[in-house]
């Protein structure tokens, strides 16, 4: 199924963008503020290869997350609210067709 | 060029295996001093990649560095001892010939 082209104006990519960072930059802090936290429990060894796991896990997710091309922004963006790392309400000044198509991909 | 086959008596593979397990035990209490380090000291994101990258790293050569086989054990010793994770004074209960060839493969 291919998904009808979605226009995005300057005005509308923008808010995108910044919706996007502020859920980045969320997410870095949380994955932060985890590092540090499992990093102060490793006792043995086997708690700092599951650090690794863990920031190996993270990495992967986060690389593949913030994808900002026009194609995948509706994506990218229901995915985030998904996540938690954003809602409807960040997207608030977006067309209300766009909300609506967004709000419907958070539901599949 | 094969490397001559070299026994080891039981004792003599007891005495590695402790020599071993002094040389991982040391080694990965220097890696979780060293995690420890590096995770109270991330602010951002390029922190966190470079503890991935670090632990990486550590286990790629830990996963490696401690190879028992009775075939490999000249190698892993005479690794250990480059590495400044054992001397030779560890392996004073060896016989003087198992020494003598662990020395000379240290300086190859």
């Amino acid at each position: 199924m291919t998904q009808p082209e979605v226009q995005w104006s300057s005005e509308e990519k923008e808010i995108a963008q910044q919706a996007l960072k502020k859920a980045y930059e969320q997410d870095i802090e949380a994955l932060i503020s985890s590092v540090k936290e499992h990093a102060e429990k490793i006792s043995e060894t086997e708690d700092v290869w599951q650090l690794h796991d863990f920031l190996s896990a993270k990495r992967h997710d986060i690389d593949g997350k913030y994808d900002d091309r026009e194609t995948f922004l509706m994506f990218t963006l229901s995915k985030l609210i998904k996540d938690r790392l954003l809602t409807l309400a960040d997207l608030e000044d977006l067309a209300a067709d766009k909300r609506a198509k967004i709000s419907l991909l958070t539901r599949m």
